[in-house]
Order: structure tokens, then C-alpha cells, then sequence
């Protein structure tokens, strides 16, 4: 039996691995079901034919490790994490964050794009080489984390201190999603995060707001140092911000203009009838995957959803999170708003960085991507987009520091995929795709390494 | 036995019966514990020797009112209100809100202040007269409803259809507290309200924040419509705000001259190093009994309190308080601040008045307030202070508007009450001297009467 057969085969039972691993929520912000889900990690890559190591870290949750040898030199390294994203709203699910239940070809779980779904398809990937080849063509790693989701802290001096066990030829990245117009896409690189908690303090608790004449309010301090930090026209105010920001090259801007988008679709998948500043075409693809961001995540100050309650609240909380694009650190974006509130008379707003993470991008024009594009024809209908930057954030720079090999992330979500939102899903039959295209992928690797 | 032995002798009893009332939750924005509250003041009333009826309101929450005929032929109305806050945030209390737990001389429950104690203080008071002396030197009424903290909007009616029943030559209002400086007070007005929920929309449903370039966000545009109505100056941006605002007449602003205050106290009581402005004397005191406000009671976008959420949030709510002095109007501002937002490009901020209420005041030249002023003589050490207005909204309006029977605040709060607050607490002192006050001031009113 081929391997694609022996894959449309077992994809019943596939999708039966895939729910139990949704099942078992792995939530690290909430320290929920990590054990558990360890060991269910760890019995999958050793039913697929892998050698498996569970490496404790301190302070932190299990790295999950396996391998297995292939007839050539080359090795190919995935790289993906066990945890997910807190359910929350509970309330805006249709059915239960780890029901994992199937409508309409869909699989709805709280992490099933991000990225249960696509660090499984992977492990049937090489299971299914296995099963039909009785070997692979080149040598696979699995590196699986279980931090993605809280800030990934522990994985630079892991990856620091197993260079040689990690060492690769070439790396496949946690998740990609097809776009809004159904192409599969794969991303060369991802955006960097300063994610920052903003504090305003009032009056040591609630107070009534018959006061507010003379009680200074936390929350109107800090709307007032929000809207020092960018204006109406979407454009970052804080000083010196897009300073570092690195120009695209010829191949960055061709790819984007390769990239097939449609601002109606976005539009209409989001429940919008506009995007920010109307833009369109090339613009829009410029703004998604290659400009920074600064972003209100949350805001909270007094009570909202208990009634109307008359008071000068205690204090406000904003989290802002700013996506940085190479070559901007997080570092250097926390010194430079605390400095810009400062400047704007906002000194009392208290600034914590809860994460940051490093912009970093492998080259268009690099012949792995052109393996990664071939691979895709005999697993897609149609042709793979190139995105040289992901829109997100991710920790690729923990591995961009130390080695130069390419990494592409891949991956089984979709547009409407709701990753960290409520109602997360993907198409089974992207999941059977992307189970295809790993698959082919290897074989290819190992034609082209031979 | 003089009325004034009586309610020393008998005080560990009332303390006794305003501990029931406060452990009797009566959360009317909550629709939580109305009829047992009813049944409990009720019986209270029966027991101090008045006849009462309770009214059901339509669609509300029933009204209490009482009465007895005194020996001359006028009247004193007691307004006031058996509903209290919401407790939220119940782990910022040191007891539970309804515990009515005694610690340091103190009486700590969900709206003892305000204003079950303030009530229950004139019940009692009631009583020992009549237990000491058999009669009252003049007839009293209280009417007492359950909707004071969800803006009243019953009482209107109920008023207009019993003009009648409810006719009086004074009445004392529902609450006043000591100042800062120990000083009792009384109010001869309250501030309008018009209380607003503003929202924005986003996305359908929370995005993953990669969007954040192209995808508009509810919560910056919140932050920055509400920047467009008030400035770190603390004016009010809003065109034709202070239009209809009456200026102070000369006996107003010699009352509010004569208010001791100290800015320190103040501050320090609220855990604060600095007022708005950094107001004090005069202006504190203009600023706090006679401006209008425009306050952020609440600000919701996100989920800040669940961790890390790189999200562009599906909405953002923010309720505004605008607290409004004599001649401003609560439906004109609301259409003020809905015309101002759109001529600032914020057409797309929802705004909805979740409560309307029109100032008013009694005149301070007024003999009644003389009385008032004797009777607290023989109640307290300090002279009570007379506030033309107080810095609160309530629904004096409603009698003010087919009487001009003087209308003063009375209560037995304190600067550190926290109404509307955690940890809302009445000093047992104040309680007795406010019994003292209102016993004194009938036996006045009989003299003035007779």
C-alpha cells in the first residue's frame, strides 16, 4: 500500500487519536491536565515507531523529545507544543472546549488548530511512512513543548543546552492555516512580541463616585495613556517605535504580491464591514506580514457586568500586546513606551512586560521552501502560498540564534479557525491534507538527499 | 424616662435590629432578597408603633410607606430606601457584606450606611418618642422604596398617584455622613445623573491579535471615544456641556465657605497622594458639591483577569457617570454626548442611558434648615454643616417638582463609610447620635408648631 492509501485508510482512526488529544485539556496558564497530557503525547510518538524522551524542567512544563533514524544523513526537525490557550469565554462555545465534538466535518476543541491537530498530523505522518516503507528517508526529530502559550521561557536554555540532540538539516514550524480563499500557506517567519500589562491605581479601593470631582480615576489615567500610544489612524506614536523596523527585500515584496487575499472574505468571516483604515490589495498583505502592532488585548477597571455601580474604581488594568517585526526587541520596545509615558506625563502608569519574544525570518529563496512547495502539490489542490512572516508571534528565534537552518511553519488550520477564541476548529479534510503533505514531504527530502 | 435616656438604655437592642436588617440581603439590581427585606422593615415599623401599607409596583419592587398622627396638625415625610448595592467585589470584604460583623466600634454589611441604618435610625427614634412621651408632637410619614439603587424609576409614579397620602410641610432625605473632619452634615440638594453604557464592536467573535493590523479594535476605539470627552485637565470636551450649569448664589457659596474640609484627610482616607488637580479649600469644595462630573465607573474589554490572551476582543463596554448640577438635564446631555461622538468620528460607539435622574435643591435660606440645625446641637458636639448640594445623585427632583416643602439630608454615614463600596461600615457612635438628631428635631419641629 502507498503511504497516501494506507493515510485515507486509517484517517477514521486518525481523527478518533486527534479527540482524544483534545479531549485532555493542557492548558500551562491555567497549569491545567499537563501531566496528562504528557503521557498522552508520549504514548502516540512511541505507538508511531519513535524513540521518546520526557525531559523534566524546572520551574516549568515537560519538553517532550523523540526521534527516529532514517537511511540518509538528513534529519528534519519538527517543532510544536502540547499546551493550548485558556477556554475562556466559556459561555461563547457551541459545544464544550474539550468535547472535541465533530459538526459539519469540523473538529471544535479549545488548541485543535493551535496545534494538536497539526503536531499529530505529523506523528501519522511518519507512522504511516512506517507502516508502508518500513523505514524513512531521512532522520525526524520531534521537539515538543508544553510553554508555547505562556511565553515559551524555558525553551531557549533547553534548545541551548541540546544542540547536538537537536541538530537538523531543516525544521518544520508549529502551525499555519490555509487563508481565507482556501490556499494552504506556509510561513517563513514570525513576528516578535513585547506583550505588556499596563496599571493605572486610584483610591486604595472602590470608591463612590460622588467623589470623582476630586478622586483621581485609575481608569480615565488610563485611557488617557492608551490614546498616547497610537491614534486614529492606527499609526504607533510612541517614540521612535518603528525605528529598527528592517525593510522588506525584492523576493519579501514578490512573495506578497503572490499572496492571494481578498478583504471581503476577511471581512465577511469576521463579521465586519470594514478593516482598520479600509485597506486593501497589497496593503493589507503589507500590514499582516510585515508591520508591527500595538494592541489592546484587555481592559479592565471596575465592574461592568454587575450593574451599574456608581464608583471611582480602585484601579485599571490594560494588556497590550505590540508584534515586532526584525529588527525590533522586545527589550528596547518596553524601554521605549515606558519612556514615551513618561514623557507624556504618565509616569504613574505602572509597565510590566509578561512576554517577550524576538521577530525572526528564513529567507525567500531558500531551496527547502521549493521542496516545501512540491511536496504540497501532491497533497493540495491548490499551490502553497508563501508568507515570508507569519502574522503571529513564536519563539523561532530560539533556534534562528544558533543555527541557520530553514524553518517553515505548516499547518491544518484556516482562516475561520478561531485560534484563541472560543469555538476553535479545523476542517477534517484540511487535517487529512496536511497529514499528506508531511508525508510527501519527507519523501521528498529524502529523493532530493539521496 | 426623656426620650434621650431611652435610646442610650435601649441602643445595644437597636444595634441588635440593624444587624437583622443588614443581614437581610436586599440587592434590588440583583432582584435578590426584596420581599423578606419588605417583610422585615415592615414588621420593624408595625413594632415601633406606626401603620403601614405595603404597595406593589408593577414591574418593581414593592414601596413601604408609614404613618402616625401627631398632636398638631403638621407633617414630617421620611424618605428613604431598603435596597442596597451589589457586595461585588466580595474578596475585597474583611466580613461577608451581609455578616453585619461589630469590629473597632464599627458596624461593617452591604448598605448599612446607605441607607439601612440612616432608615432605621428615624424608626427608632419614632419609637422612643412615643414610648417616653405616648405621642408625637407631629405626624410623621415614611415612605420607603426598593429601587433607590437602580434609579428609582417607579417612584415618579408612585409619587404623582399619592400626592395625597405622602403630603407633608418637610421631609428628611436618606442620607448624609460626617466629613472628614467629624463634622455631621446636611444636604439640600442631590446631583442629576445620567448614567451611560457605551459599547464598541469588533470582531464577531474575540480574533487571534496576528489580525490586529487589519482587524478594527473595539477596545481602542472606546479608548479613544472616551479620550474625546474629557481631558487630562479634567474639563469636560463634550460641546455645550456647562451650558445650562446655574451659577452659585451668594448664600450658597458662603455655606460652602463655612464647610471645613481638609484635602489631607481626604487624601489619606482614599490611600491617595494627590486629588484631581490638586484641588483644595474653596476649589475642593466647589468642585465636590457643586460641578458636574464625567466619571469611567467601569471599563470591560478582553479578559485581563485570565492571563495572557493575545486577542483583538469581540467588544468593549464602558459605563460613564455623568453626575449633573442645577439646570442640566439628563436627556439633553445624553444627546449632547451622542451628537459629540459623532462629530468626532465615533458614530460607531453605541450609547444608552441606563439611568437619567435631574438635579434639585432646597434654598439654603430656608427656616426649616434652622431647625434642622438646633436640633443637631443638642445631637452632636460638632455644628453641623450645611451642604447646598450634595456631591451624590438621588431622586429629590421628583417631590421637588410638585412641592416646595424643603427637602434635607440627613444620615448617620461617615468620610470612611466606602458606600457603594467593599467594606461599607457604620461607626456605632455616629448611628446614636443620628437616633439623638431625629428625635431631637421632632420634639423641635413640636415647639416650632405649636
Amino acid at each position: 500500500m502507498k503511504v497516501a492509501a494506507y493515510i485515507d485508510d486509517q484517517f477514521n482512526r486518525f481523527v478518533s487519536e486527534l479527540q482524544a488529544w483534545c479531549r485532555q485539556p493542557s492548558v500551562s496558564g491555567a497549569n491545567r491536565g499537563i501531566p496528562e497530557m504528557v503521557a498522552l503525547v508520549r504514548e502516540t510518538l512511541i505507538a508511531a515507531g519513535l524513540a521518546v524522551q520526557v525531559f523534566t524542567v524546572p520551574g516549568g512544563h515537560p519538553v517532550v523529545y523523540a526521534e527516529r533514524k532514517g537511511t540518509t544523513d538528513k534529519t528534519l526537525l519538527f517543532y510544536g507544543h502540547y499546551d493550548v490557550q485558556p477556554p475562556e469565554p466559556l459561555e461563547a462555545w457551541a459545544s464544550g472546549p474539550f468535547e472535541a465534538e465533530v459538526r459539519d466535518g469540523r473538529l471544535f476543541a479549545r488548541g485543535v488548530a493551535d496545534d494538536k491537530a497539526c503536531l499529530l498530523s505529523r506523528v501519522q505522518a511518519v507512522e504511516a511512512l512506517l507502516k508502508t516503507r518500513g523505514e524513512l528517508p531521512v532522520s525526524v526529530k520531534f521537539l515538543v513543548e508544553g510553554e508555547e502559550e505562556i511565553g515559551s521561557s524555558h525553551l531557549r536554555p533547553f534548545v541551548e543546552s541540546h544542540k547536538e540532540l537537536l541538530a537538523a538539516d531543516w525544521c518544520i514550524w508549529e502551525y499555519a492555516a490555509k487563508n481565507e480563499l482556501g490556499y494552504p500557506t506556509m510561513t517563513l517567519g514570525n513576528k516578535g512580541l513585547c506583550y505588556l500589562q499596563l496599571t493605572a491605581a486610584g483610591p486604595s479601593q472602590d470608591w463612590h463616585s460622588m467623589f470623582a470631582p476630586v478622586i483621581p480615576n485609575p481608569a480615565w489615567r488610563l485611557v488617557w495613556a492608551l490614546a498616547s500610544l497610537k491614534n486614529e489612524r492606527d499609526e504607533i506614536l510612541v517614540e521612535g517605535f518603528y525605528h529598527d523596523v528592517a525593510p522588506l527585500s525584492e523576493a519579501e515584496l514578490a512573495a506578497l504580491a503572490r499572496i492571494p487575499t481578498d478583504a471581503e472574505k476577511l471581512k465577511a468571516s469576521a463579521g465586519l464591514d470594514h478593516l482598520v483604515q479600509d485597506v486593501e490589495g497589497i496593503e493589507l498583505k503589507k500590514r499582516l506580514y510585515a508591520a508591527p502592532t500595538c494592541n489592546i488585548c484587555g481592559f479592565t477597571a471596575g465592574h461592568v457586568h454587575s450593574g451599574k455601580k456608581g464608583i471611582v474604581p480602585a484601579r485599571a488594568t490594560a494588556h497590550v500586546d505590540l508584534r515586532l517585526v526584525v529588527n525590533q526587541q522586545p527589550a528596547d520596545i518596553l524601554d521605549k513606551v515606558r519612556r514615551h509615558l513618561v514623557a507624556h506625563g504618565f509616569g504613574d502608569i505602572q509597565v510590566e512586560m509578561l512576554e517577550g519574544m524576538m521577530p525572526a525570518k528564513t529567507a525567500v529563496n531558500t531551496p527547502f521552501v521549493d521542496v516545501v512547495v512540491q511536496a504540497a502539490r501532491r497533497a493540495y489542490k491548490n499551490e502553497i502560498t508563501v508568507l515570508p512572516t507569519s502574522p503571529g508571534a513564536g519563539p523561532r528565534e530560539v533556534f534562528s540564534t544558533w543555527t541557520d537552518m530553514p524553518i517553515v511553519g505548516l499547518g491544518v488550520g484556516h482562516a475561520g479557525s478561531g485560534v484563541h477564541g472560543p469555538n476553535e476548529n479545523v476542517i477534517l479534510e484540511d487535517y487529512r491534507e496536511g497529514i499528506q503533505h508531511i508525508a510527501a514531504l519527507i519523501e521528498q527530502l529524502g529523493i532530493s538527499s539521496a
